[in-house]
């Protein structure tokens, strides 16, 4: 009956698209644990209990890509992932080719929510194109540069531990654009922490803040004012946007980038955000927009003439490699340092070579699709059953 | 020197794809008469004095475009698109992969203007992309659909002459969508066409209207009042956007979508234009902004909740198949009739086999990229010195 509804969005006489087509789609859980759990104001992750995703395709290629679950940013959890996908989304889009993704969004979207599990499955049908046809999916999307600075977050601590780790990561990595978790009460517990990685780190790293919406606008606006000296390039997320009123007041008053995440999801959030003064920039995660979306929406900033930067969705490894691809893919979102660096704290992956970040910077895979390869050995280790 | 300046934007260590390289950027303009030229309030068109572009590959691969000079739009001329591709464009992407499109358009970007030069680099880049995988460039967007309904244009003329065109058009071809010309004075000269196409045409047909700017505000809003019984969808470009205040109270009063066309060519002018208050509606045209630029107007479209409709730049064949690929690749696109028949009042054209439209619609090419053939003895005929 699902099968039923979701085809009817096909236009009259509509004929899939000539490529491979989508025979299977394949969904395995998996937790591999973080060696350094991460703590922020909504929520802490000790384990990365994600979703592989995998499309098979009717010339016997392999798409791949994960969806994380974070119920408290989206209300998805892994068994919910795996259901999506198996239950709707897989009866609706089997059959259709690897390239029809407009057609295999407008399916997927007669579901409410479920955004990684959506974003998986496009970013799985990139993957499996890039494939099919020997190509990176980066240069697919347009290939603007080959590389992105690499920003690290660094979750709550004491301030001389977050200032150690941050000298640790310039030294080990080179990694010189760090965002700080911030949200706890009182204020000053962050603004020591802030000041403390800026003492460490000198003059020249780029330092933020995340809020993600732990303090209240109030408290936000005296943090920014605590904080003028230590010279951060942008914030976000400090109080929650349903306080709708109080968030426009604090946006109002910011002197720098006010960015939107969580709170501005899709298309759609971004255009009433922005609107609404309740930000200034945007966060683009491809862990809830896919590659599809994530142009969608870099190209609503650029329409819209704001700043759009790669954020952080404590993406595994092959999270991350999707970060990559598509932030150094846009002019847009290869200007900004990029989150990228979550994976550190794994215990392990799923993945035959290792990410690599030197200099401060990570480099596009250059194999096809995205460009990395599962080690079915590690799959098979860190596979869970539901 | 030019060559130099241009290769700067390229980010330090980029890399282009590997994929195949532009090899050279030819331009060959050339003229084909109009058998029935069109007439509207902004101008008049006889001959179509485009300008083909063709992409050659490394793989030997030639990719085209055609760019069609609207010196009353956009201040270009047949002889400016070639001069600006040979002398800046082609230097500045020369050696750059054909996969490179976001680092192209950067490089495109340092010249102002010029938008049916820089969209015909970009489309002939689709077109050698597709062809070099042997994949419909529809495909390649997103492939929403296979087919879009055509919408028809109808110039200035007698109210008679006019509704039998339309009638001829309906029996002939299936089209039971029409844009009629406007913008003449006194006002009641294009109501009385209106009228007349509705009493021929009935109740069924789409009608709406495009002024080219051709009316004040006021004589706008009379017209709109006079023609409320005609039942038009939507309204187009009836005063100019410069009326910057006399606009803005067209369109509020206005109770049908008021299309911006002209007045908004690139995503930053549609963001304007559309919060100002000076339009709810915009018209995609591939002629300005080529296959990508197009995503980004949709996607911005979409993002701000507004409709968007293909429009034509009195498109000849090539670039009549640009804006039906485009249009039927998205689903925001594909929701309105699609002015593409424009083509149909030229003499001749420069391709193997005709367009076809058929109940009032036209089908996606199905062969590799623009999936249409040149006919060489055609383009030797046609081709004219500057």
């Amino acid at each position: 009956m699902l099968v039923q509804s979701t085809t009817q969005t096909a236009p009259p006489g509509y004929e899939p698209s000539t490529a491979a087509r989508i025979l299977e789609v394949r969904t395995v859980p998996y937790a591999i644990p973080y060696s350094k759990p991460l703590k922020f104001a909504s929520g802490s992750i000790a384990i990365a209990d994600n979703v592989l995703v995998e499309i098979v395709t009717s010339d016997g290629v392999v798409g791949i890509a994960e969806a994380p679950p974070r119920p408290y940013t989206y209300g998805e959890t892994q068994a919910s992932i795996v259901a999506v996908i198996e239950q709707i989304f897989a009866p609706a889009i089997i059959g259709l080719s690897i390239l029809d993704r407009e057609q295999v969004r407008s399916r997927l979207a007669r579901t409410v929510g479920n955004p990684t599990a959506k974003a998986a499955i496009n970013m799985a049908m990139w993957d499996a194109w890039g494939k099919t046809i020997g190509t990176p999916v980066h240069s697919l999307l347009g290939g603007f540069t080959d590389q992105l600075q690499v920003s690290h977050m660094l979750g709550f601590d004491d301030p001389d531990v977050v200032a150690a780790e941050a000298i640790q990561l310039r030294e080990t990595l080179g990694i010189s654009s760090f965002k700080i978790k911030v949200g706890r009460r009182p204020v000053h517990l962050d603004v020591a922490v802030c000041k403390a990685v800026r003492g460490a780190l000198g003059p020249d790293a780029e330092l933020y803040i995340d809020g993600n919406r732990g303090w209240t606008a109030a408290e936000s606006a005296l943090a920014i004012r605590q904080l003028e000296d230590v010279g951060l390039s942008r914030v976000e997320e400090l109080c929650p946007a349903d306080d709708v009123l109080g968030r426009r007041w604090l946006v109002s008053q910011c002197p720098i980038p006010f960015v939107a995440d969580e709170s501005a999801p899709t298309p759609a959030d971004v255009t009433r955000e922005i609107l609404a003064g309740a930000a200034t920039a945007v966060s683009i995660k491809t862990a809830r927009t896919g590659f599809s979306d994530s142009l969608r929406v870099s190209h609503l900033a650029e329409g819209l003439g704001i700043e759009a930067v790669i954020g952080n969705q404590i993406d595994a490894h092959i999270g991350t490699v999707c970060s990559l691809i598509f932030g150094a893919s846009q002019e847009i979102t290869a200007r900004s340092a990029a989150e990228l660096s979550n994976y550190l704290d794994m215990a392990d992956d799923l993945l035959q070579e290792p990410l690599l970040i030197e200099n401060g910077r990570m480099r596009v895979p250059d194999g096809p699709g995205l460009g990395i390869r599962l080690d079915p050995e590690k799959v098979t280790r860190y596979r869970v059953d539901l």
